[in-house]
């Protein structure tokens, strides 16, 4: 991963959310300007996809995390709409189920890996199985120390065996949140989504904080970084994923594969 | 169902696919119409799929069959390019795993149909697992038979558990399936899908085709019909599967969800 970007954490980094931007928009001044390039970002993620299908040399694994209403299933919406769906799988993972929850945290998660040639989006992860228990103090910080080493290795495992882990923060502020709660209380079409544990979750804005601060900059790695996005305004937070996603996909250069048969030996 | 289609198999119909045409165009000329229509289905697949998945009122199951190179590849990247991924999923069937053999072959089949709220596409199924067989000669037609029932309950269970289900055979000539091979053969960026089988495949053509007879007939119910889209021109299949999907989604007049709080109690 010889990616440079700007909202890179570094393995090990003592971070502190709060100093990271929530509404940069990068080089660019307008929306317009950002929908463009996502537009083309689409194009070249169709295309790139299409010979990442074919090769099979490589599964790419796409986290995403954040506070509620923090963007994750627009980002998917926005970005995704246009590949095909035979190469793009979402798994989204909800409170456990009483027989997920008798197994290793990892069980779950494992099952929905991407094999090679696949794309697949976790729309909350593994992530939120360690930070969720912490921030209502049901685990020690020593037990969650523990599940990142775990983590660590698990996703260690995934790279040596031919996946790409890219790891998305969306990072919003407290009044953005506030916002987006009032949009869904104020329009009928989101009122269904208006659920009792946003609002009680949201309490404990400063526990979660804190939690992801350590988390991080503790699971980034070169090989499964996280990317902090600046994710206030919708569009840049598109543009600054379609981005990294681009040029994560350009840079490994794969090929279609070679033909099994030899074409001009054919005659139909 | 109340759809009406003129590629609709009625349940138990005689059929010979020889009579049914594989180069109708419908009521369009040109391409270029047939692509706008196109446009505008998968604008209204994207906002029907959204309003789907939010009520988690009804599955819908799409299986896809055809000869080899019929289109079932490009009919799911041209229809569903565009739709939120998170609420689509693609489950290709390819030949049975040493131990998915070792189960009834409906198995692996279950595990993969759509939940409330979802659409699933199956590109190639069930009925490719009494198929092959059926032509090699390596089932009886009384097991066949068998079979057949058997399908028709389970898909007789899933419709009275809430799932719509739309299956289409997409039917092209022997004479398209030689230009599509010849055109594998010449386009360096195809030649990767150029495979043994497809050639030994096409030897059976009458026996597919005699097969496929029997079996359209034999399992397209008023709940789970067949429809026969002629595949020879790729842009009227797309339009005349992109046209019963629409309808059939319209049909069934979902609404979002109730809101689970009064939005008006609400203080952020």
């Amino acid at each position: 991963m010889k990616l440079k970007s700007p909202y890179l954490v570094k393995p090990h980094a003592k971070l502190k959310l709060s100093r990271f931007p929530t509404d940069d928009t990068g080089t660019y001044k307008h929306e317009d300007a950002a929908k463009a390039v996502l537009d083309r970002h689409r194009e070249d993620l169709d295309s790139l996809q299409e010979i990442f299908y074919a090769s099979q040399q490589k599964a790419l694994l796409i986290v995403l995390q954040g506070m509620d209403t923090a963007g994750k299933d627009g980002a998917i919406r926005h970005i995704f709409s246009g590949i095909n769906p035979q190469g793009c799988d979402v798994a989204s993972f909800k409170e456990p189920t009483p027989i997920e929850v008798r197994h290793d945290f990892l069980w779950r998660v494992h099952a929905q890996v991407p094999p090679r040639g696949m794309i697949t989006i976790f729309n909350r992860s593994h992530y939120e199985d360690i930070l969720v228990p912490h921030v209502h103090n049901q685990i020690s910080r020593k037990t969650l120390d523990q599940h990142i080493e775990d983590i660590v290795e698990f996703e260690s495992m995934l790279h040596d065996n031919d996946t790409i882990i890219l790891k998305f923060f969306l990072h919003i502020s407290p009044q953005e949140q506030t916002r987006r709660l009032q949009s869904r209380i104020d329009t009928p079409d989101k009122q269904w989504k208006l659920s009792e544990s946003d609002f009680r979750e949201r309490e404990f804005w400063p526990e979660y904080e804190d939690t992801y601060n350590h988390l991080l900059g503790a699971t980034s790695r070169k090989n499964a970084p996280w990317f902090i996005i600046p994710s206030d305004y919708k569009w840049y937070r598109n543009v600054a994923i379609s981005q990294i996603l681009v040029q994560t996909m350009k840079d490994l250069k794969l090929k279609y594969p070679e033909p099994s048969l030899d074409p001009s030996k054919i005659k139909l």
